[in-house]
């Protein structure tokens, strides 16, 4: 039986881990034996040696394991899906697809998370409904399973507890962007809740954790392997994420661009990541017998209504008055007589005649993170109501002087630095050609074998 | 200004730090600004990466200041002495070193350690005398040196405490063994201390840190450069050390051993490195004009008994009773009627006819660091009656059955796989031929430009 310092020299010198040394990692951190110093050193000597793909299945098991893993009823066993993003700009697809699952006989137990930096998160996202409760206990999900089909909520206490230790750390000790750490981080919380189905949304392109597709396809195929290594079928889609998703970016603007998203008015990327991740999923579950009807019938669940009913009623399971849901549900809802509209609000105008190429993803989240729609600290508060509203989408004619983005903000107002910023992140092709298509937005579906 | 995570992540990287970015680590580890996991992740991101000498320069005076700095006399500015070592098994150089070079006009701030493991520290051996104190204040340590010339304490609280930090940390995280860890926790004390001389002596072979003559140069060289660039005039010794320095392993053998050597009997290897060592401060204060010149004085001081008589003023000046001392220094005296004996002794025999080729002190130390002559963890209590005499000698013809070794134990009892080791550990060449000289202790002799 090593100690915890041999254990920690042995990854230290490039050692592959063996399932012992794992569990023993493991069970350290979950049960306090391994001093904080230990796990810090552990952490980044893994960030500098790596893992070999049976090193990180068996992290991905023994973290899954540090806590309580759900149990569901016989009957909903193929049927429990859930989706993970690697965060985009602007992201609401949760909050679209995870009714419009449910819609298509889905048992979705969302577990999300919060922002951080200039990352948004889907928690805070839905706290900016009044009332909205993302605190769940494990019976409570299963209640709202069977009566709804899908909540959306945070990580209980009792779920991973290992990866609650070590993300903490993992954030204070810069050892965050290490694959074997990020892939286990993400799988072993799936794998506690105990899925069937699961897709995930990996990105890459200017606002994203990789510039390339080809990072993206290696966390891709890390991921699915240790996904179906804990029992889940695991498929991904590799997405590009150079500017936002939709059109609105901060916590109360996006329930609103989703809640018009479920009334049938999405945006084409929006409903396509939907559509796609969504068909995926019913694939995998049986559902569907093809990707293309998958699509079709998520496509159906959302234009329909069937999505829409599906989270009104998640949102009254989940703590918001049925008065409230019934008039965020509404067809012509003044929703800013529901969720807090900021005080101040600025129109961007376009400095030129021409087409709109693009704008650009982080440079617009890092200055609305500034200006207080995201946390610099986890459990730092946020402000629902800061945000930005794109007037153009690219491919856009515009004529200098149109409005092309509205931005909502409060204290602190943007400094002159700042509206240079994002004046700079939109891109107009002066020599008024017609646009290209551009890169498309899904750039590859993997699919289980 | 960078932030703690972004320090961690550029060495990470494997950036080399500016001097603004130590001193900023070195103050957030002073000032407890840096957690504990960051700590760790810092010492592997150090041990991993590595460290240029300019960043090993910049660490070693950082830590060096992050306390309190001793203050000397002017008079005394050219003549302030120390010496350290990497630790050899029997390592009593020091004890016999400070009150030569005390008797030979230097003044002798030595600050020793504690063992670990199976390394032995010279305050242990030191305490096993009744009475003596190493717990010495910076006002009493220069009251013993003005009154005796030297004195052999612990590390004050107020003495370089990150590297108290850091120290305990490395050995928590496994990051013990970094050039530029090494090199800053050593020269930065010996900084703190104020010397116009340090001699190094890093030993290689079977029993030492390095186990060829390179690596321990590259210490030398790296321990060298920081000592200088901190202001002490720096040398290093290069020493074997395959078997035992002296015949005796243990605390309180060792001081019997020390006294032995201080009434003019010691073994040829010790007095060897207390003559080298001795003489290259020597020469490095300008005391004497050669290496062979100041190798005489020490001789002297130690044949003549000037520093018999420097000992025993250090003691008595350290809390040892006029009596005590004046007896442990007396000739013939009865050591086990003031130091404590063992409860047992046993005696190892030879296995066959031959002369003796050696005897592997590693396995020595750690049979003996298992019956409770050292201790595992910092803080334990020791046992200073544990040890063992060998009764051979290198190159001596022996005849099967005669006694090799006694082993003074208490409780543990020696297992018989633990005396199979002991025996094993002796090597005897049985062909009877004459045993070559082998390699001599001193390799190399390094004295600064």
């Amino acid at each position: 039986m090593l100690s915890i310092p041999d254990l920690i020299r042995k990854k230290r010198d490039g050692e592959q881990l063996t399932n012992e040394d794992i569990k023993f990692f493991i069970q350290s951190v979950t049960t306090k034996q391994m001093q904080d110093c230990q796990i810090g050193a552990m952490l980044m000597a893994i960030w500098q040696r790596g893992m070999v793909a049976a090193e990180i299945q068996t992290l991905t098991k023994e973290m899954m394991r540090s806590g309580e893993v759900m149990r569901w009823p016989d009957e909903w066993k193929t049927l429990m899906v859930d989706k993970h993003s690697t965060g985009g700009v602007g992201d609401k697809v949760s909050l679209v697809l995870a009714p419009a699952l449910a819609a298509c006989g889905c048992k979705v137990p969302m577990i999300s998370g919060r922002g951080l930096a200039h990352t948004g998160g889907t928690l805070d996202k839905l706290e900016s409904i009044p009332g909205f409760s993302v605190q769940q206990s494990a019976e409570q999900i299963q209640t709202i399973l069977d009566s709804v089909g899908c909540c959306i909520v945070g990580q209980t206490e009792t779920l991973v507890p290992a990866d609650r230790v070590l993300y903490a750390l993992r954030d204070a000790t810069s050892t965050v962007d290490s694959l074997p750490l990020i892939t286990a981080s993400i799988i072993s919380k799936k794998g506690a809740e105990s899925l069937s189905a699961l897709v995930l949304d990996v990105k890459f392109g200017r606002a994203a954790l990789y510039q390339d597709q080809q990072g993206a396809r290696q966390l891709a195929d890390l991921l699915m392997d240790a996904g179906n290594h804990v029992g889940i079928r695991t498929g991904a889609l590799l997405s590009r994420m150079d500017g936002t998703i939709g059109r609105c970016v901060g916590n109360s603007l996006e329930v609103i661009e989703s809640l018009e998203t479920l009334k049938g008015s999405g945006t084409p990327d929006l409903m396509e990541l939907v559509g796609t991740l969504g068909g995926m999923l019913l694939v995998m579950t049986g559902i569907a017998p093809s990707l293309s009807e998958g699509r079709q019938q998520i496509d159906l669940a959302v234009t329909g209504g069937a999505a829409l009913s599906k989270f009104k009623a998640m949102m009254t399971a989940q703590g918001v008055t049925n008065e409230t849901a019934r008039r965020l549900c509404s067809a012509h809802t003044d929703y800013f007589s529901i969720l807090r509209k900021s005080e101040h609000q600025l129109e961007l105008e376009t400095p030129a005649d021409g087409v709109v190429v693009g704008v650009d993803g982080l440079v617009l989240a890092q200055v609305l993170h500034k200006l207080g729609a995201g946390r610099s600290r986890a459990g730092e508060p946020v402000n629902h109501s800061i945000g930005a509203e794109l007037l153009v989408s690219p491919g856009q004619r515009v004529l200098k002087g149109a409005s092309w983005l509205r931005l909502h903000y409060e204290d602190p107002a943007p400094t002159p630095d700042q509206i240079q910023l994002l004046q700079e992140a939109l891109t107009v092709d002066e020599k008024d050609k017609e646009a290209g298509q551009g890169h498309p937005l899904v750039a590859d579906v993997l699919l289980p074998q």
